[in-house]
């Protein structure tokens, strides 16, 4: 089975292929590593571009983009960020909260762009192709939006960081999101001092990489035996 | 604004960042092209590390992965979406439904791989870094994933179609899920005759794309004036 693809005639070059995975595996959740300056039309084109081009259910394409540069407005969502965060803090007990506290969770105020990427569930009527009997994969759609951005961004230099330590009633606020608007996420842009060489979480010892070996099963839940090769390749 | 970015020492080369770009701009959602060849198992090993690669709230990792080759689980998947898609025609009328009918939606029989993605939404405890005040993180954690590996997927040469069209109980049902997982996508993976040069639901006339110009707004729900020269670089 380790052999060429028999039929691999529309795969990208070696080259791309590298790259493709290069950006996937170096992509990061951006916190502390913002730089201020300002990312170019041309390149915000581009990743917004990339958003757009993700899969969307029944081609319905729900997203759309609010583009956060005014301090007033960043600062509000921080202070949003703030009120929520000192609750998820009491959430936590002894040695986790004390680590909890250590984290820096989000870059509102250094990010020289914020983002909110939002569902328009009634954008294609109410009656979707595909979304029949999984009403959720409009949302879903939005989500590949973020997905498909945050790599092309990781392409460009530029370091995403999700927020999602936010009410949705203050994101709606601070943005003025009507109720028919479903927020997805909301996301600080901007081009960084580095990447760090692996997820903040698991340098700091929150919580460490699974073994993809154990998450994997064949033909039924949890079965683990069917391709034992397969799983060597994942230890 | 459209200068050469002045930090983007992290960014990928040149030509790594168009393989992003083409891998992002030629996947598309397959259905009818699927070819038999088996995926290797080095192939399968690197697209299912970029899902583990997503980025997940609090460094869940909340994922599962069922491969599915059982001839007769797909026969089950594929006689629950042929339940289902007899409902969905209902749902549609007059031209429209005549225009669904002649729609191909899925190639869970063709496909030589089907593969559940699922969310474990207790994998790490019950209150989780970031999900605190959205509770959807974890599922959209799952969803990066299922983006991640589509686009790993297309580098690889091999096409991915996501499945929506089943309802929830019939593919726990199929693959034996517990009631405490939520299954997120069922796709159908597979070497491909072509990628089609457009998405099937445009170039059938179901849904435009839509200009990318009228969604996106500044700093508040549908504030469009802001950035004209951004604007039209989206046209």
């Amino acid at each position: 089975m380790d052999a060429i693809a028999p039929d691999s005639i529309h795969a990208l070059s070696a080259a791309e292929r590298a790259a493709i995975y290069k950006c996937i595996f170096t992509r990061r959740d951006v916190r502390s590593q913002f730089r201020p300056d300002p990312i170019p039309d041309a390149v915000l084109a581009r990743i917004l571009q990339a958003a757009h081009h993700a899969p969307s259910v029944g081609f319905m394409q729900p997203w759309d983009f609010i583009l956060v540069r005014d301090p007033q407005v960043k600062q509000r969502l921080h202070a949003a960020f703030q009120a929520a965060n000192a609750e998820a803090v009491e959430m936590f007990e002894g040695e986790q909260q004390s680590a909890y506290r250590a984290l820096k969770l989000q870059g509102i105020l250094e990010a020289p762009l914020g983002l909110c990427i939002t569902c328009d569930r009634s954008r294609a009527g109410t009656t979707v192709l595909g979304r029949t009997h999984q009403p959720e994969m409009d949302i879903y759609s939005a989500v590949c939006a973020v997905q498909n951005l945050w790599l092309a961004a990781r392409a460009e230099g530029i370091g995403v960081g999700w927020v999602s330590i936010l009410r949705y009633q203050d994101l709606r606020a601070a943005l003025g999101i009507p109720e028919t608007i479903l927020p997805i996420a909301f996301l600080c842009l901007g081009y960084v001092s580095e990447f760090l060489p692996a997820p903040e979480l698991e340098t700091r010892g929150w919580r460490k990489r699974l073994p993809l070996s154990g998450l994997v099963s064949f033909d039924r839940w949890q079965r683990r035996d069917g391709d034992e090769s397969l799983l060597r390749l994942l230890e």
